[in-house]
This record gives C-alpha cells, structure tokens and sequence, in this order.
C-alpha cells in the first residue's frame, strides 16, 4: 500500500489510526425483532419513544444512543469537542432537536442514508488532525417519519412495490479519540455524487448501487488493495435488488467482491417473516448494525480489517415529483482491530 | 493569544493560514438591483436561471458560481479535491443537482442560513490538515425555492410580517489552499444549537440571535479578544430586529460589537425601496456579501480581520407545524488580510 495522507484520488490513510472508543445503537420495536436482535444495545417497544410524534421521538431516541455511547467511553458531553451528526429528515430536524441539551459544537451533515459513513470520515480526520482529542460520530432514521418524508402517509396503507426497502427505526453513536482502543480507523474514500438516471424512488438500491460500486473500485485503485483484503465489504442499505446491479457493476470492472460482501440492508430484517421487501434501508440502518454486530466481531477479534461503505439516495418529494433521477452518493470508511 | 490548535472551549486557531485563493458570487435580479449591485460576480435577470423550476435554477446558479471560481483560481474541477457544501432546500436537493457533474468528492453540509460558516469551517481544518491542497466551500439559496419549502405557494401573494426577512436568491463559492495568497482564514468557532425557546419562522433574527451572541462570546473569550481587535463582526443575516437582540444580550455580558457589528442581511437590500421588511436571509445572503463586498474590502486592505458569524434557524416546516421552537446554530471563521 501506497504510504501518506492523501492517497490516489479520493483517499486518506491516517498515519496515526483514530480509535473508536464505544459504540451504541438503539432501535425501534421492528429491529428489535429481526435476526440482529441480539446485538443491539436497547430495543425500544413504543416506536415514538415516549414523545407525540415520530420526529420528536428519533430526537429523543438519538439523544439516548449518544449519551449511552457516552457512558460507555466514561465521558460526559463537556468532554466531547465536536458532534457529527445528521439525519435523512429536511432541515435534520430530528438531529437539531436530538442533540440540543448536550451543547457539544455541531457540524451538521447531510448524506442520506451515507450519512454515517460521512461522519465517521469528518470525525476521524478531525481526531487525527489534532483538531480535537475526542469527537461523536451519529446518525439516525425513523420508519415513521422518513415514509411521512419522502412517500405516503401510513393511514393510507399503500402497497409497496418489492423493490423497495424499509426505512430502520434506530440510530447509532461512536465516540472516536485519539486514546488508544482496539478498534480504529485507518482509511477514508470519500464519494461524489454518481448518476445513472435512476428515477424509481421505490428502487432506491438500484439508484445507490453505482455510487457504491464507484466508491468500491476507486477505494482498491487508492489503497492499492484487492477484495480479499477485508474480511467484509459491507453497503448500507442496497438490498436484494441493489447488491445484484452492485456485484454486476464490479464484475464488469473485473472486481469479484461477491466474497466478502456483506449489505446491511439484507441482515437487519428478515424479509420475508417481517415482509420488508428488498431490505431494510436509512441512515439508521447501517448505523446499528456497524455499532452492534460488525462492533462485536471487530472487538472479538472474528474479522480483521472492513471497508464501511454506507450509500446514499440524493432525493426530495420535491426532486422526485419534479422529475429529477435519483443519484447516489457513498462513503467508505476502513475500520481495523488489533484484536 | 493564547498558542496552538485547539483554543478554549469551541474554538481552533491555525499555526498554518489556509488561504482563500479566489471567491465568486451569482446573485438574482432583486439582490442585482440592490446596494451591493457592483460587488457581485454576475447578475442573472432570470431568477430560474433558464432552467424550469426554481429548484434547477439554484443548482445551475450554484454550479455556476463554483466554475467562476475555479476559473478565477486558474484551477479544474479535477484539481479540487473535496467540496463541502450546502443549500436549505430538504435532503439538499439544490446542491446535490448543482455539483454532479464537477465530479469532486462531496461533503454534504446542512447548517440553516449558517452553511457557508460551516463549509469554511471544515474546508479549512480539511486543508490545514494536510488532507487536500485545494478544497471548494460553497453555498446557495434561492426566493422562490425558500418560499416554496418553507413557506407559502408565491401565487398566494400573502401578507409577511415586518420581522419577515427575504431569502436572498444567490451562492458564493470560496476555494481555499495552502497556496499563498492574500486573504487567508486564520481560525474558526464552531457553533451549538442555541434554543431561547422563540417559535414565530417569521422572525427568524429573534431565533438566530441568542446562537450568534453565544458564538461571538465564546469566539472572544476563546481568542482572549475584545470587538476592536476586529474590522467588522460580520453576521448572516439577523437583519433588524435580529440586531438589536444580539447587540442587548451581548451588552448584558459587558460586550458592546456595536461599533463593529455589521449584518449582511441589511446590507445587501434597501429595505424600504425593496420592501424587504427585516432584511435578507437564506445560506446564499452571507455568502454573497463574503464572496463579494468582503473580499473585496480584505483585497484591497480596507479591512484587515472580520470574523464572519452566519447564523441559521434550525426548522422545517415539519418542526414547526408540530408546535417545536426554532433554535438556532452560528458559525465563526476568522479571515485576514496580509495586503
């Protein structure tokens, strides 16, 4: 691998790694039901968390996950220097009003469903910038308030074609510091926005999957690395559909990466008992499932080194009807253990 | 001043200036008859920007004024290597759209009316870190889009408050390098969410005020500064009724800016010959007045140091509607001359 800062053409390799001190992730009753039940922090059974609407409970739900990523760094908020954080909500309102009691200075992001992947990247070059000595990375998403967003609202039952995915009801919270821990950051590619003309908004994986095959094949050029040099490569919330064009996509660039692969989106639920079509989807989605599972297997040791590549789809109710395509945006992280 | 990176609570101070190689702003035709007419890069009559709507305007005027700017910079697209960026339009539709095809890696940003601050913000640290040599900040907004989003229908022709603001309909871009040059950022403050619990969207300076307030006196307590030590204090867009909130909360803290204050949002529209009622407003109203009257002032070494605060009211009309109040958030970046 090439050495330096700046590698290839939309890379970092961080000299120094930035640790990931803790992790958190808490999900709404659905998640809390699927296959990765048992690697989330706490599962939420009333999916407004308390609060009177959906909004106000991803506000609450992604204050708790901070403040148990918190407790479980032994940090308080005064501690943290920068907050990265959004949400797929307009304006990120479910962020703004999330993240207001802890007075932490906010960047405030916005990537789609890459939005964690986007943060986890500005926090780790701003660790290891020396900007700061400890930074949180989050991002959330809420079944209920992204299909009052960006499609119908729920009363109307309407039937969801079976390439669309379900939003994940969670959030997910990771303390990054300069202080040595046994998992960390080694990498960034950073995505650009990538337009196939998609225009299914119900089809979101196959607007994302030419963002993430782009971020994929240009992340190996870079780094100068092959497939199996990870033990996962893991999407966000591509699903069925989107995984096809993705691995189809690469295949043409003679990358096989069919081994290694791993979508978020397609461990979350289970399709077909819980009827969520292609996959789960959402900022949240990868989120938890980065914070839980692929956290545990990191921590224990079972995988080494993965390339973290949540995808986003660039859209508004106002894009859409509109007619504007759907492009996509991705964002790759390389997390390491020395376990 | 105090040495080194991190300063007091919220702020950094760079060792290295990042320096801002050139500057570029398109506005609309109100802000083209207004009385900063003769600082703006270009001047389009059409304010969709001979596209079909309001929201394919911004995005082409956004694009536009990031090719002046790297025209201005004799640089391509390919040369930038990060473009951080950002719009107030839900899920960032306007930047999305605008900056596909330069093809650079792209983080999106969402800050209200406080995005250029944040974009400068990170693109500085970005290139102070040694992570690019050459970075974009930009950022846009448009009337109509702005009306549309948060507002009312423009066909309604309804009445606006005298404590209304006018979103301004322009985008300034900034490229920033560790090339030398004359204008330079020298530090920056970043900003919490500041709730003083005001509700009204049409009165958007009462919201942002106590985050600007906040942020300048955590800047000069940070700095260890005083007002004098700057040219200009120069806010986004609080305009009339925003000002005189800010200069009282600061006068309780034993802080008097009012002889260095100056608010872009009154600046840029002659309110009683526009009717523009408390002034101008939108991501697009500081950036224009920065990239335009401001650099221009700091070229030609009429001013030597402004600290330049955009504030954003963080809501959607979602919040809104569901009875939340509209915090605010505030941005600091400290420019400098060496002419």
């Amino acid at each position: 691998m090439k050495k330096g800062l700046q590698i290839g053409k939309q890379s970092l390799s961080f000299d120094k790694p930035v640790y990931i001190m803790s992790s958190a992730s808490i999900v709404g009753p659905k998640e809390g039901d699927g296959p990765l039940k048992d690697t989330f922090d706490k599962i939420v059974e009333d999916a407004t968390f308390g609060k009177d609407s959906w909004e106000e409970g991803e506000s609450e739900m992604l204050k708790e996950t901070v403040s148990l990523a918190l407790m479980k760094a032994k940090l308080k908020a005064a501690d943290v220097r920068y907050l990265f954080a959004g949400d797929l909500l307009g304006q990120l309102i479910a962020t703004t009003f999330g993240v207001m009691d802890l007075e932490i200075p906010l960047f405030g992001l916005y990537g789609a469903c890459s939005t964690m992947g986007e943060a986890l990247s500005l926090g780790a070059m701003t660790v290891h910038g020396g900007y700061a000595d400890t930074v949180i990375a989050a991002a959330s998403s809420h079944f209920g308030g992204a299909e009052k967003q960006f499609r119908f609202p729920l009363e109307y039952g309407n039937q969801r074609p079976m390439s669309s995915t379900w939003t994940v009801t969670g959030s997910g919270a990771f303390i990054l510091s300069k202080e040595y821990g046994d998992v960390m950051i080694t990498g960034i590619t950073t995505g650009k926005v990538v337009d196939y003309g998609v225009k299914d908004s119900l089809n979101m994986g196959a607007c994302m999957a030419p963002a993430a095959a782009d971020l994929i094949y240009q992340h190996l050029q870079d780094f100068e690395r092959k497939p199996e040099d990870y033990d996962k490569i893991v999407t966000g919330d591509l699903g069925i559909v989107g995984k096809e064009i993705l691995c189809k996509l690469l295949n043409d660039q003679g990358i096989d990466i069919s081994k290694v692969h791993m979508d978020c989106g397609m461990e979350i639920y289970d399709d077909v008992e819980q009827d969520t079509h292609a996959g789960g989807s959402g900022c949240g989605c990868s989120a938890v499932t980065l914070a839980g599972k692929l956290m545990n297997e990191l921590r224990s040791g079972e995988i080494k080194r993965i390339l973290f590549v949540p995808t986003g789809a660039l859209l508004s109710t106002v894009s859409y009807n509109e007619g504007q395509t759907v492009p996509g945006i991705a964002h790759g992280v390389v997390i390491e253990t020395r376990v």
